[in-house]
């Protein structure tokens, strides 16, 4: 998924250099940057650039509150704290959000897990969040958008021999009007082989794929199987309605190219 | 959900006449076209447009086929053909699609109710089509897309004592980045009052409404309810997540109107 969202911005003119490490920043003339890197063969490279972004990643500042005072694990690595049911290894302290190990560092996740834990400690409730299945959009240029487990970690998590995945290369309505190459369009739902083959993953890329992909999610926490799958009507012309008329399996060995209206 | 349409059309310049019969068309100056119309209260009035388009619906041309001869029994004023799962009146004659009595017109029901037929037909499969919790998108300038019952179908069926409706006033971030009026944008849940509180009807209106329906007429197969949607976490920013953050019953009488981010 991550490779077709790539080649799409590839095929768009963006360059990437892949696996490079970049070892020195410096100023060049005409406010560009220098920037040396090094290859994955430990070549080193160098070109000026005009804008330099780093995209490294958050980091949590647990440190600053001095949480090993009071006796607050957290992971030696990331420094983030260790909890079950957004308790800490201290009772009466709570985390929630992406200061937590080994959760997804999305807002509405830390939203829902702050609200439920409100809930539960001031409600009387017993709901506990439920970090399965969240959905979540990349809103790349062609975007991408996922709920479930990826085909790699089912296959870790079942066996291949135990899964059935359905695939699809489509070609979204507004690409064909527009003569737009559609080639990185493509859908995978990841299932259970048994019957009725329960969804465990669902993977877009394409037009509007967040919008696509929130229903699904939904509908994943409902069960959903391609049994169900299959008797949903399409909504025509919609992207989404790709989604329902997977039927293509991997398995099959057979042409996932959609074709016809 | 039909006002909120047509208001959003008011709001961009479309004059509306309700309530009004075409009785006459003829041609006038300058390539125009001369209308005359009757109000509901009887009035005559009459006005002058470059184009005058008919939407007055399909009809079905059965009356061709000479279906009497064989006995295929068709509806009195629709000349739709009466049948049951696609089978009509003589056993070995079936219809499928926009020719049938009691069903809806959407080129995707016709596909599936073919298929399931065909498969019932020559491959023992005994799948009948589904044509309950069908979701259609109306592709008008504000989407209008929609599954399962309205709120006034719902409201006969159950009555209001056993519904629970969900509803909010949704402002899309596209809108409020161009600042621009979002005030047809609404979102309805109906749903049974009993707990899970399953939903029976979702709708919506909202820039692609269409591609947001299809993933939850999905869940709606699946049996979706207040509690499962609750535990859906949101893709933000998506149109889409505004259905997972339904949480303002009509009958708490609470302003419905979302806020913050």
């Amino acid at each position: 998924m991550a490779q077709l969202v790539t080649g799409n911005m590839a095929v768009k003119g963006t360059k990437f250099l892949w696996k490079c490490l970049p070892v020195h920043v410096e100023k060049a003339d005409r406010s560009q940057l220098r920037v040396k890197w090094k290859t994955e063969e430990g070549k080193t490279c160098d070109d000026v650039f005009d804008t330099v972004l780093f995209a490294v990643g958050r980091q949590a500042q647990t440190s600053r509150l001095n949480l090993d005072k009071v006796g607050v694990k957290t992971h030696p690595d990331s420094h983030k704290v260790l909890a079950t049911n957004e308790q800490s290894s201290v009772s009466h302290i709570y985390a929630i959000g992406d200061v937590l190990q080994g959760k997804p560092e999305l807002t509405p996740v830390a939203i829902k897990a702050g609200k439920l834990l409100a809930r539960r400690l001031f409600e009387n409730s017993k709901k506990q969040m439920d970090y399965e299945n969240v959905a979540t959009t990349v809103f790349t240029p062609l975007e991408y958008a996922s709920v479930g487990l990826s085909e790699e970690k089912a296959v870790e998590k079942h066996g291949i021999q135990n899964l059935e995945i359905y695939h699809a290369f489509y070609k979204p309505l507004q690409y064909t009007l527009a003569e737009r190459d559609a080639s990185q369009c493509y859908l995978k739902a990841v299932c259970l082989r048994e019957h009725p083959q329960k969804v465990i993953g669902l993977h877009m890329t394409g037009p509007h794929a967040g919008e696509v992909m929130q229903g699904f999610s939904a509908a994943l926490k409902c069960g959903l199987n391609i049994e169900l799958l299959e008797q949903t009507v399409g909504i025509h012309p919609t992207v989404a309605e790709e989604v329902v008329k997977l039927n293509i399996s991997k398995r099959s060995g057979e042409d996932p190219t959609v074709t016809g209206c």
